[in-house]
């Protein structure tokens, strides 16, 4: 078996090809259906906010197999333009067809960036998020959408997207690295001067992609980040970033950063409704992003972990994004790590 | 989250950098040593051989962490040496060192096509399989040192494969399409429409690596080709087929091809020892290779199922192998169709 994760320049044309033809095939959206948090919060959000969209023109970005689309019109919007830049596009067509809603809702292939609409829209409705929030950065899509298409005092739905951050303790890392101690009893080989190396393979500057158990969170999350979608501009995206500051819940070793987000539906009269990733909350297709630090740290009740956390596009790929981490853990010294999702998530089946 | 199988003509000096590149990481070598079939058959084998391996020369093709070179040595081998190409040798040459080898375990790093040895061996030992036998055909540089490094009379380990074919009805694939019939009960939206296009997407001629479930499989598997580790040729490797023949078990839908193999240690006196990749043993780290049928065909019990399976390498890659299936199933006329692993397995991680 290979494993390889290679970094390369891409050129622009080759990276969005990759991009867009990543959503052809049907797994992303059989997981992405399936998710019944990330779905079932869309409808709710959408369904609940009828008397904003009842007889409404709303515009659906990356609207993927048309679903959002559909409970849009669901919804009583007048018309639902679902632009979609991939070839999934035939398959909402379709299903639009076959809810009968052909007359409310037009499914648009092409990149938002260059369709042409027939006219200005009062409702954006998007689910852009990637791991960590920003990663594909298809949120850049929803700001030039906003800026094109959305008329003044229109709704974007989520409207706000927050990130968070908190100190873990993974076992599983601790397991793999005990693992080559445990070669010689099972067969007669020392194979424990193996455990520095495996140390430096896994925790390396990899962003993870992983379910975090609630147990191994280390201390109540931070919110490092927010984006208010009805103001924050492309530019701004190009360096998210914001302090923290956790306390630990007792003693442990803390091995990594978990970072996640929420996004946010206004409800009018009612309270907001949060579509949250983080770990305390039931699973999401997006799990969470495990940032490895190069060696553990223990800590005791009450120890402070501080610092400031920076995303940003990388420089290969404007879709993927990296994450700089300065953080201080007890008496220690600041230390930094910078963070990248490898390749495989753009360009490889998983 | 993006998935996308990209296939692309490689040059020959990328494709090996790929190969070697892959084995460096700790994940693929913490596989193979924690595969308890893999590594104590291997044991096994090498220890029982002691009496043809005492006092001898050795030479562990692709030795990776030189765990295989051990085993020899612990067997009396005079000397081995543990010839890898990737920088994984560094760590083996630690682990030598470590269990107080180094006079008799010679890590050398090097392609075996390239290395010099200052002696002609007695016996090769490798653990050069690949998914579906001969994934990444690392076994054209076992049959190279062969030809250029072993003694007349000299002894392989293994010294036999064997490939095995058996249909399967896999549930999953059943399971996911209906996925799309359930959509409307829990969202309101029908997408039952989705289903086809499912089916193509997941019918695809694609090797899956899928662990496949004993209750799955609908027959005997069937032997279809068998090579001689004395005496195959990088030639006969160009093309590695046979007929077969399976009489189903009972009433079911054949919606797949499981294909796996097993290798032979000779040991004197004794059994031979099987080292099996076969669903109805306990799993291995290379599982089972599966190649869906564009559409399910139903059978009864004892319908004839009936082909020929032809294993090439690929034409982007020499390293990716194809699998050509020309097969009837009862009364049906002979189909055809062509899988090959995608790149995901030798350019990116799962």
């Amino acid at each position: 078996m290979s494993h390889v994760v290679k970094k390369r320049k891409l050129d622009k044309s080759r990276q969005d090809r990759l991009y867009f033809d990543s959503y052809s095939d049907v797994t992303i959206h059989e997981e992405m259906i399936a998710d019944h948090v990330r779905t079932n919060t869309y409808r709710t959000a959408i369904l609940r906010n009828s008397e904003l969209i009842r007889g409404k023109v709303v515009l659906d970005v990356g609207a993927g197999t048309g679903v959002l689309s559909i409970f849009c019109a669901q919804a009583g919007a007048k018309k639902v333009f679902a632009v979609e830049a991939c070839s999934i596009a035939e398959q909402a067509a379709k299903i639009v067809k076959h809810n009968n809603m052909e007359d409310r809702v037009e499914v648009i292939r092409g990149t938002v960036e260059t369709v042409d609409l027939p006219e200005k829209v009062e409702v954006i409705v998007s689910e852009w998020m990637g791991y960590a929030l920003l990663h594909e950065s298809m949120l850049n899509s929803v700001l030039y959408a906003r800026d094109k298409w959305l008329k003044p005092g229109g709704v974007i739905l989520p409207s706000k997207a927050e990130l968070y951050i908190a100190p873990i303790s993974d076992p599983v890392v601790e397991d793999r690295l005990h693992f080559w101690y445990t070669v010689k009893d099972q067969y007669g080989v020392d194979m424990s001067c193996m455990s520095d190396f495996a140390r430096r393979c896994i925790m390396n500057s990899d962003i993870t992609v992983n379910s975090v158990t609630v147990e191994d969170v280390l201390s109540h999350p931070a919110r490092f980040a927010e984006l208010d979608l009805c103001s924050v501009t492309v530019d701004e995206l190009r360096a998210v970033k914001g302090r923290f500051r956790c306390e630990s819940f007792g003693s442990a070793a803390v091995n990594a950063f978990c970072v996640y987000f929420t996004v946010t539906f206004p409800c009018p009269d009612k309270q907001a409704l949060v579509l949250s990733t983080s770990p305390f909350k039931p699973e999401t297709h997006w799990k969470q992003a495990v940032l490895y630090l190069d060696a553990p740290v223990e800590v005791v009740q009450d120890t402070p972990v501080t610092g400031e956390v920076s995303m940003y596009p990388s420089e290969e790929s404007a879709r993927h994004i990296c994450i700089h981490v300065d953080y201080s853990i007890g008496e220690q010294k600041t230390q930094s790590k910078t963070f990248s999702i490898p390749d495989w998530s753009s360009e490889a089946q998983s």
